[in-house]
C-alpha cells in the first residue's frame, strides 16, 4: 500500500477503504508518511468529503493510535458528556453532581482550556485545595466510593488526532465537518465513555457560528457514535451569549454552586438541566421527562449540592467553600463597566467578551501561561434587557490593573445596544439522536 | 501575509493575487515555507483550479525564481521549439537544422531524458566526439556563425519549478492542466525564447492520454505564453504510435539525418516539416504555407542535411557520421522479433514499447545511470501494415543479451494483431494559437 495511492483516491473522490484509513493513521504516528503527504490528504478529504463510514473508521483508527481508558471496574452505565465549547460555559460542574446524585457514575476526565477561559480542570482548581491530578487508582476508586470523580486527562489519548490536529491548524483544513466530528469523538472513544450526550453549541462564541453547521457537526457525531458502539445524543445550545452570568474561573465556580442550589441564572439552569436529563435518559433512567423530574429532584432535595461539596471533599478540596465564597481567590482590582446610553441589549459578541475576559487573566493565550482564578467578568445585565443609562452592565475582576481599560473597550465592542427590545431567542435549539433532528 | 491565508483562500475557491503567489513562490524556494503548506495548497489548486490570470502569474514567478537566460546578443527572432515527449521523438534534430538553414537562429537549450530513451542531448552524444557542454560563450557564439547551436541546459533553470514538480510527484498533484502548463512553461520562460512552438502529444506513449485533455494542456500553455508575452502556438501531435521506426539513442540519430536527406519515415518528415514551418511563420517568414515551402526546399536542396553536418562538426563530433552509420556505437546483439501469426498491426502501446527500449539500455532508470547509445529498437512494421507469420516486426539492438527476452515479452504485450486493417490516423491532430483552436 503506498499513501500516495491514498491522496489520489480521495483526491478523485472515491471512499477510503478501512485498511487504507488505518494504513494512513499508522504511517502518520510513526513518521513514516511525511507531513507534506498527510496535508495532501487532508485538503482531499476537506474539499471531497468522507462518508458516514469513512468518518467512523477515521474517528476509530484516531482513537485506537494510543492509550484506550477501561472504566469496566465501574459499575452501571458510563455516560460522558461532552460541549464544544463556549464562553461561560461550566454546564459540567452543575451536571456532574446532579447525574451522580442520581446514581449514573460519572468518570470525567477533562481538558485544560486554551483561550477565553480555563477549562473545567482550570475551573475546579480556582477550589482551594482541590486536586484534579489524582492517580487513575484513585479516581476510579471514588466513582466507585461517591458516583464522581472529575480529573485532567492522563495518558496518551488519541496522539494521532493530537498530530492531525497541529497539521490542519496551519494548512487550513479545520473547518470541515467530518474531521471536526472525528477529532471530538476519538477522544470521547478513547476515554472510555460508554455512551455520550454531546453539546454542541451555535453561535458567535461557538466554533460553529451558525445553527446548520452545528446540526451538521452535531450529526456527524451521533452517527460516529452510533457507528463505533457508543449510543451518543447531541443538543444544540445558544451560544450567541454567555452562558450564565459569570465568565472566569472562581466566578464560575461560584455560579454552578448558586445553581446547584437553584439560585443560579435561568439560561445555565436551563441547559444543564436539560444535558443532566438526557444522560439519566442514556443511563436507562426512564423517559425524558421522568428524568427531568429526577433532575429537578436532585437540586431542590440539595442531594445535588451536597455531592458537589463530597465531590471536592473527596479530591482534597475545602467543603466549606459552598457556604462561603470569600475562600475563593480574589481579585485585587474590580471595576464597574457602566452603560454610556440607555437602551436594550440587542446583541453580544461572545467571542469578544471571551477575549475580555482571557485580557483579565482568566485564560491562557498559550500552553505555558498561568491562569488567574480571581479574574474574570460578571453580567448584571445580558442580552434582551433593559439598561439605562450609567447603569453597571458588568463587572470586571483583575489583578492587572493595566488591562482593565484594553478589557473595556472589548466590552464596547460586544455589548450593542438598540431602541427596541430584541426578540427573545430559544436556548436549546435541537435535539439530534439515531433518528434524526428533533427541533425545539 | 501568511501561507495559511492564501491556503484558506484557494481552498474556497477564490482567485490569488500576483502578491500571494510570489509570496508562495518565494517563501517555498527560500525554505520559509513548509512542504506540508505547499502541498495543502497544491491539492487546493488541483482541485480548485487556478484562471489563466493566476496560471500565468505562477509561470512567471516560478521562471523568476532562477537565472533568466538572456539570447539578446544574438540578432534576429529566436524562436523556441518544445515537445511534451514521447516514445522516437526526434523532431527537434531534423527541424533544428532546417529552421536555421531557413535563416532562424536556432539556440537550443536542451534537457537530458529520463525514462524510454535519452533527451535530445543524449542522444547527439552518440555522434562520436560531440560536445554538448560548451560554454554560454561558445554557445552563443556557435549561433551568430552558423545559426544552430544546441547544448545540454547549464545554470539554475527555475528551481522553483524543481521543488514543486518534486513535491507534486509524490503528492498525487501532478496530472493538473494549469500546474503542467506552468511548469514547461516556467522553463521556457527562463531560457530566453521569444516566440515559442509547443508539440503536444497525445495517445498511449505520451503523458496525455486523450485528444481533449491535450488541447486543454496546448490551450493553457499558448495562453501562459501570450499573457507573458511570449507569442506562442501549439501543434498536438499522435503518439499513439512511436514516431518514425527508430526509438534510441544512435538509431534516431541516423533516422534524423536520413529525414534531412528526404529519405526518412513519413511520419517523422510530416511533423517535423509541419513544426519546423510553424517555427519560420512565428520568425516572421511569411505565411505557413510559404513557410512549409522554404522547409520543403531547404531538405530538397540539402541545405539542411549541410547545416547538420556544419553543427556536427562545430560542437567536435564527427560530420563523417552524416555518410557513414558504422561511426555510431554498434550494439553486440541484435535480434529479430518476428511475428507469431498473420494480421495487420491495429496498435502500438507506446509506453510499452518506451519500456521496452529502457530495458535494452536506450534510456535512464535513475538519474545516475548510464545510456547505452547503440540500444534500441527499429521498427520494419507499424500501425496499420500487414504482417505475414514469421515476418521480422522490428530488429532489437542491445548490448545486455540477458534483457533480450524481457524486451520481447514487452513487445509482444505493446503490438497488437487484428485481421482487419485499422483506420488510418491523421498525424497532426489540432493547431492552437491565442485565436483558438483548428483542426486538422
Amino acid at each position: 500500500m503506498r499513501m500516495y495511492d491514498i491522496i489520489e483516491k480521495k483526491r478523485d473522490g472515491f471512499e477510503l477503504s478501512s485498511d487504507e484509513i488505518d494504513f494512513f493513521i499508522s504511517g502518520y504516528c510513526n513518521d513514516s508518511i511525511p507531513d507534506y503527504q498527510a496535508s495532501a490528504l487532508l485538503m482531499a478529504i476537506f474539499l471531497k468529503g468522507m462518508n458516514e463510514r469513512e468518518t467512523a473508521l477515521l474517528t476509530h483508527a484516531m482513537a485506537q493510535s494510543g492509550d484506550m481508558i477501561d472504566l469496566s471496574e465501574i459499575d452501571g452505565i458510563k455516560v460522558d458528556k461532552h460541549s464544544t465549547g463556549g464562553v461561560g460555559d461550566k454546564t459540567t460542574l452543575v451536571l456532574g453532581p446532579i447525574v451522580a446524585a442520581c446514581g449514573i457514575p460519572v468518570a470525567k476526565m477533562s481538558g485544560r482550556g486554551l483561550g477565553h477561559t480555563g477549562g473545567t480542570i482550570d475551573k475546579l482548581e480556582a477550589i482551594p485545595g482541590f486536586n484534579t491530578g489524582i492517580t487513575r487508582e484513585n479516581f476510579i476508586r471514588n466513582v466507585k466510593e461517591i458516583g464522581i470523580a472529575i480529573a485532567g486527562q492522563t495518558g496518551n489519548l488519541a496522539p494521532a488526532d493530537k498530530k492531525i490536529y497541529a497539521l490542519r491548524d496551519v494548512t487550513a483544513t479545520v473547518n470541515n465537518t467530518a474531521l471536526i466530528a472525528s477529532s471530538i469523538m476519538s477522544k470521547k472513544l478513547a476515554s472510555g465513555a460508554q455512551r455520550i450526550v454531546l453539546d454542541v453549541k451555535t453561535g458567535s462564541g461557538a466554533f460553529m457560528k451558525n445553527l446548520e453547521d452545528s446540526v451538521k457537526l452535531a450529526q456527524a457525531m451521533v452517527r460516529i457514535g452510533e457507528n463505533t458502539g457508543r449510543h451518543t445524543v447531541a443538543v444544540v445550545t445558544e451560544m450567541d451569549i454567555p452562558l450564565g452570568k459569570a465568565v472566569g474561573n472562581s466566578l464560575e465556580i461560584i455560579e454552578a454552586i448558586e445553581t446547584l442550589k437553584n439560585k443560579g441564572p435561568r439560561d445555565l439552569a436551563q441547559v444543564s438541566f436539560e444535558l443532566a436529563a438526557r444522560m439519566l435518559e442514556l443511563g436507562g433512567k426512564g423517559s425524558f421527562e421522568h428524568c427531568s423530574s429526577l433532575v429537578r429532584h436532585a437540586v431542590e432535595s440539595g442531594e445535588a449540592l451536597e455531592k458537589m461539596a463530597v465531590l471536592i471533599e473527596k479530591q482534597g478540596g475545602n467543603r466549606a467553600v459552598i457556604n462561603d465564597y470569600s475562600l475563593f481567590p480574589r481579585a485585587k482590582y474590580i471595576f464597574e463597566y457602566k452603560s454610556e446610553t440607555a437602551g436594550h441589549i440587542c446583541s453580544m459578541k461572545t467571542d469578544t467578551i471571551g477575549v475580555a475576559s482571557l485580557v483579565l487573566g482568566a485564560g491562557r493565550e498559550t500552553k505555558e501561561s498561568s491562569i488567574d482564578y480571581a479574574a474574570g467578568i460578571y453580567f448584571h445585565k445580558k442580552t434582551g434587557e433593559k439598561v439605562e443609562k450609567g447603569e453597571v452592565i458588568a463587572t470586571l475582576y483583575t489583578n492587572r490593573e493595566e488591562k482593565l481599560a484594553e478589557a473595556c473597550g472589548l466590552l464596547k465592542q460586544a455589548v450593542e445596544l438598540s431602541d427596541a427590545r430584541p426578540e427573545e431567542k430559544p436556548l436549546i435549539l435541537a435535539y439530534i439522536d439515531a433518528k434524526g433532528v428533533s427541533s425545539y
